[in-house]
């Protein structure tokens, strides 16, 4: 794997960057802009599909903070704005909420260009989209991430998805939005532990990835967590950087872009063993993190050093590195359904070097050992 | 708009035929194979993806027909077959049903690379699609139609969705099989309504694309009927080959390949205002054609001569030609979802000359003094 551009300790000031994404041939590409004040920015909105008439996903929590200056926006492009709130929730990312989105647009008549807005986190933004993809066999959607999870994670990539009882992001599609709309304003009505779950997906790009941005990270830990506009700005954009790096190699997840669940498969589990909705995903993915560096030193892969520093860095973000009790066995079973299994083999995203990840299966009695040692 | 290739009047001798799909740059082309005897024929099932496990969707109608054949063969290829059976009807062709081809899936622990087989009519392939093109994203799928609509329609164009008690065909998405296998001996133990059904999608060809074509269903129908091999061979190939070449310029139904959708939007409101399942969806296709010829003679697109000609051709196949009663109003409010509708204006695809096509709007009294001549 050739290495992805470097970064550099030092942080820059803060204002609007465009990322830009380029996608494989046939489908157009799309700018994530990122900054403060974009949400009642005129140009923020300028040049997008045009249509008839638009809807905002957002939910409960969410849509009393922002969607009014989202509406005031949209009203000057399209002749109809409407909204639907969903309940919140990693619980509730499921097939009756979506279809809530569905009985809105079909009750308005909403025709084949209408524009989505996905205006939220992590669980809307994957909601949305996924209805955007299937709706009418696809209808054009824009990202509004109000959260750290979903400004580094959701905004590059074309994942969208809901969950089945019988596992995490099992139904979804690849699809990708016309823009992503990255307000840095808006995570400062985000509660800690919100933040804290997006540190976790912003931690992940070091090892995997870039060495550099991961001393980044351990220098700058305070300042993200401090909400310091200029910090979280690098992140951000450094996250989409590299992010589109890897998905650029690989759009279908054949292989490299694997890499990006690093932490997930111990991550998955906790959440499906847990019930959706008890962690938050970025926690039980901080906790996954502690894991699989747990896993890289018992291959073999990783000095022993590598554990304690991921576990400290992981814990000052303020995330559990801990799991739940669900028993060797439950665990084993919960992870063999993961995506990434082929014929019943777990195969986990272990570090092979400091920016370096591949894909790795492990015996069930190093697994177990693992888990034995990282869960009360 | 160029013009299809054309036909000749003469039915040339049965034998397994091959209709090479290309598709747009980034996707792999498959093959549709049209012949006798092709279920049994080890050939027909070489060379697909290779996985650990096929899961055959198929319906309590189809299964005891064919399931134990088809399952025969795929066992040289996969070390796991499985099979899930779906209601039969167009009334099942929504989220319920699709979600126990996920909840078998799943609970069998089937991976990304497992391959669905669609054993049945329109509705199963359509909905195996759909759960293939959605199932961890996606995962590969082949077509096995034993409906004459299903081998003619469903064939090309990767088009797969479920239905909305608000509309059909609303949640769905472009995705393509990895192969069709046509075996006309199926059609051998389709109910006669079935095959007039499927007569409806042949018939639609003519007008829209190939004037000679539809000279030769006129000359060629009683053989049609009386499900001669040869001339059952030709249609369903002529039918691919036409579709091919009108989706082929159009993969995403921007502009030249809404122009299948002859007939179905009357149609598609006969569907949804009866509810789904009282009439087979070539019979409202069939109907919906006649009103549709007869739109096309009322906006001076076409002469008189042209709406009995379609009329006697359709009520010959054994389709229904005098829509429901349901109110004009209804109608028009049923159309006025239509994916082809933008803005709340109906758009119909008409027919501008034998063998060609092209969408237009109507004025709503137009429309119903269409809806009054041709319901009862």
């Amino acid at each position: 794997m050739n290495s992805a551009p470097q970064t550099h300790l030092s942080v820059p000031q803060s204002s609007t960057q465009i990322v830009p994404i380029a996608l494989d041939e046939g489908q157009r590409g799309y700018d994530i802009l990122i900054g403060s004040g974009l949400l009642d920015a005129e140009s923020s909105w300028q040049g997008l599909p045009k249509a008839a008439a638009a809807l905002i996903v957002s939910n409960e929590t969410v849509a009393p903070l922002y969607q009014e200056r989202l509406w005031a926006q949209l009203q000057a492009h399209y002749a109809r704005v409407d909204a639907v709130q969903l309940p919140d929730g990693e619980q509730y990312k499921d097939w009756a909420s979506l279809n809530r989105v569905f009985d809105h647009l079909l009750a308005s008549a909403s025709d084949r260009k209408t524009v989505l807005f996905a205006l939220g986190g992590g669980v809307i933004g994957d909601m949305t989209g996924f209805a955007a993809s299937i709706y009418m066999r696809g209808v054009p959607f824009v990202q509004v991430p109000t959260t750290l999870l979903a400004q580094v994670d959701s905004s590059v990539g074309g994942k969208t998805a809901i969950n089945h009882p019988l596992g995490k992001n099992m139904l979804g599609a690849f699809y990708q939005p016309a823009r992503v709309i990255a307000d840095l304003d808006t995570l400062d009505s985000l509660p800690q532990r919100e933040l804290s779950a997006g540190l976790a997906e912003v931690i992940k790009y070091g090892p995997i990835a870039d060495a550099s941005f991961l001393d980044w990270i351990e220098v700058n830990l305070e300042a993200l967590l401090a909400r310091d506009k200029a910090a979280l700005a690098y992140a951000v954009k450094r996250c989409c950087e590299i992010k589109a790096w890897v998905v650029g190699q690989d759009e279908r997840e054949q292989g490299l872009r694997a890499i990006l669940n690093f932490g997930h498969t111990f991550g998955h589990a906790i959440e499906t063993g847990l019930g959706y909705g008890e962690w938050l995903h970025g926690e039980a993915v901080g906790c996954g993190m502690v894991m699989a560096s747990a896993l890289s030193v018992r291959l073999g892969l990783m000095p022993e050093e590598f554990l304690p520093r991921m576990r400290r860095l992981i814990e000052r973000a303020g995330l559990p590195v801990t799991g739940p009790k669900l028993g060797v066995e439950r665990y084993l079973e919960l992870m063999r359904v993961d995506k990434k299994s082929e014929g019943g083999a777990i195969r986990f995203v272990l570090i092979e070097g400091l920016g370096r990840a591949g894909m790795h299966a492990a015996p069930d009695d190093w697994v177990g050992q693992v888990l034995d040692a990282h869960c009360a």
